[in-house]
């Protein structure tokens, strides 16, 4: 078996994340800024068509504005394609890598494919799928959701933004309001090459994370509303202290939710407001989010109903009022085992580092192993950094993680 | 020994608390600001002129802008006044009573003499002290502080406020640059009738606090930096938590700051940022406010040094970098036991509840007792509620305050 009869141009696939990382630059500090459907979404998109046409992919445009590049099958078979993809829009101020890596990589392979005049034995898909980031629409990873039949299409045309603005007006607006019906190409398989997006590759010298499977993320908005009162003549046990109360629940979450399962549950409190927020003011109110994250969704649970209960007792101890709000709930996905292994294999064969790694972050993979096997391969991110113009993953770890995945869609494309 | 010789003017009192009140009435909700120096500040100050002209005392302003009363006594002694006093300056959206009604119930004690044509064996003064509340100048206290000698005379002219203004130049703007050295009329003894601005009389069915110390109060800013990463790619044990670290600080000082302290210690968080603020990324920096306050320095001091203690130990744990800066300090205040006895055996004459209370928050009486023996009197606050338009005591109660007051002032004036 020869792995590597095709061979990936590097230094173009360099070149064309250089080149969509610079549409949409910010004018300060070195970051790029393309929220989903704006002018510089449409610009970073045009640019990824104009580079499928000279492909000579057939390009098509589905309901919610996914791009998807058919490079057609010999003999023009209309077996169910490979899909490899990812997304092309970002947060405010990002780096050049996440999403665009994989998109990009995409077509490096099927230019691969291109260069060496072969064609696959199944047509090979490459997918940019609309509004992955939910900056300005919620939910995130929309586009690939909508593909998989999660959620409704005129609903999602019909999601209004944090500035007011219809998605669908926004989509016809920049011209990519397409025909296609959303999940009309079902894949055979799904990849998805993405950095890491977190610090453990790095810091275990490894190169390749073999994903296998995605967390579960749950979200919600934990508002607390106590009784605000003078820091100088309010006795502590008639104090009603919203703040106080938040605090409790940071630390639960961290010393009892965590600490019951340390080396798979995550918690995060990111955003935490008081009210009225005034140094010598017991907090009248305390808002924060809380994200709990774990590959095990019995685990998961089990991490929601410790915070849940403690939330009861907390209430009744401190005299104070606590609502939730649940923001987002996706399960834990488990990706396919047979991918993973050709994944693995690959990276044998190239004798490259490697780990199994369950994905932190949310990515179009989970929505897409909805309706086809699917599995992601990850890179490392120095210092575990995204979402942020110091995202950086060294180029030759760049053109390694293609070649991974070109030897990954051989392999696939080879045996089935 | 007949305490009632003179009598109150109930009536006139809680009609001058209301048409004071009046004075820069907010266009909502029911409550006023006079900030200090503003042009509301000079309508209530001309008002409270005017009506010390209308009792025929003398009145005379300070180089800080304090407004001095004085009752003349009997065969134009110059022996060394009693003095009542508080401020009229309010915070934004204020009460009617915070300050006012000390004022404006030194002026009924005085009003008592004037109407049963009493003249005192010693002089008595109302003071209304310059920016008791600090919300444009800092600090707060300003002209008790100055005219106790706390305060350079010229440093507190030269202060800048929050819009840029300098105080000296407001002063004199409103007409209140006076030309008496501040200080130059040192009183024989201080008393200061206040709302009590907590719950604790209220709670316990109170009506008289005999309040014989005031709390220390330590103010400080605490920055925590830590690392922003993402909330689902990075593992607990490679985080740098500021909000954690922060939360962490808020419940240690609930529970072992005042834990240790139970009955005296107070600390309070009232004001907490998060940066950047954001669900799924782990806060790079926290910075908070921490209020600790204690009637004991010795109590107040071991709070300070447990709380420092434990940020050094959290910094190493949570490989985070911690720092505080010094915003208040103010030593405890012991008020005169005199004084106190005294206040308390008013109430006792007048079969009202009474008990012994330190003061949570700072008055004028704290900086004048450098320079005097001096006391505080407090009634029920409904609710604790104040610096809030429903700050609220019945008129009942300012009335049996206002007689203890006068109580104690002719009982200072018959025995020394």
């Amino acid at each position: 078996m020869t792995t590597n009869e095709l061979s990936l141009d590097a230094s173009l696939l360099l070149q064309q994340i250089r080149e969509l990382g610079a549409v949409g630059l910010d004018s300060t500090a070195g970051g790029r800024t393309r929220i989903a459907l704006t002018d510089a979404d449409q610009a970073g998109r045009d640019l990824l068509v104009r580079w499928m046409r000279e492909l000579n992919l057939t390009v098509r445009i589905d309901q919610i504005g996914n791009i998807l590049g058919t490079l057609p099958a010999a003999s023009g078979s209309d077996a169910a394609p490979l899909m490899m993809g990812s997304h092309i829009d970002t947060v405010r101020n990002a780096g050049a890598l996440d999403g665009c890596y994989g998109v990009l990589a995409g077509l490096a392979v099927v230019r691969a494919y291109r260069q060496a005049g072969v064609q696959p034995q199944r047509p090979i898909v490459v997918a940019a799928f609309t509004n992955e980031e939910g900056v300005r629409y919620q939910p995130d990873m929309m586009g690939s959701l909508v593909y998989a039949g999660g959620l409704d299409l005129q609903t999602a045309l019909d999601t209004v933004g944090t500035d007011g603005t219809r998605l669908g007006d926004e989509l016809a607006r920049i011209g990519y309001a397409g025909d296609m019906a959303p999940g009309a190409l079902v894949p055979h398989e799904y990849l998805e090459l993405h950095i890491e997006q977190g610090p453990v590759l790095e810091a275990e010298n490894t190169l390749i994370g073999v994903v296998d499977s995605l967390q579960g993320i749950a979200w919600q908005r934990v508002t607390i509303q106590g009784v605000a009162n003078h820091a100088g003549t309010t006795p502590t046990r008639l104090r009603h202290d919203a703040g106080y109360a938040a605090a409790a629940c940071i630390a639960f979450l961290r010393e009892r939710v965590v600490g019951a399962a340390p080396d798979t549950t995550l918690a995060t409190v990111g955003s935490l407001r008081f009210e009225p927020d005034v140094i010598n003011v017991i907090p009248r109110k305390a808002t924060f989010t809380v994200d709990l994250r774990d590959p095990d969704e019995q685990r998961l649970q089990a991490a929601e109903r410790r915070f849940a209960d403690f939330l009861v007792a907390l209430a009744e101890r401190e005299g104070v009022q606590i609502t939730t709000e649940p923001l987002v709930r996706f399960e834990p996905v488990v990706f396919d085992a047979g991918l993973a292994d050709r994944i693995e294999a690959a990276a044998v064969r190239r004798g490259l580092s490697h780990r199994r790694m369950t994905s932190g972050a949310g990515h179009d993979a989970q929505m897409i192993a909805r309706i086809a096997p699917s599995a992601m391969i990850f890179v490392p991110s120095r210092g575990g950094i995204s979402h942020n113009p110091r995202e950086h993953t060294d180029d030759h770890q760049l053109v390694l993680g293609a070649e991974v995945l070109l030897d990954v869609v051989q392999d696939c494309l080879r045996t089935r």
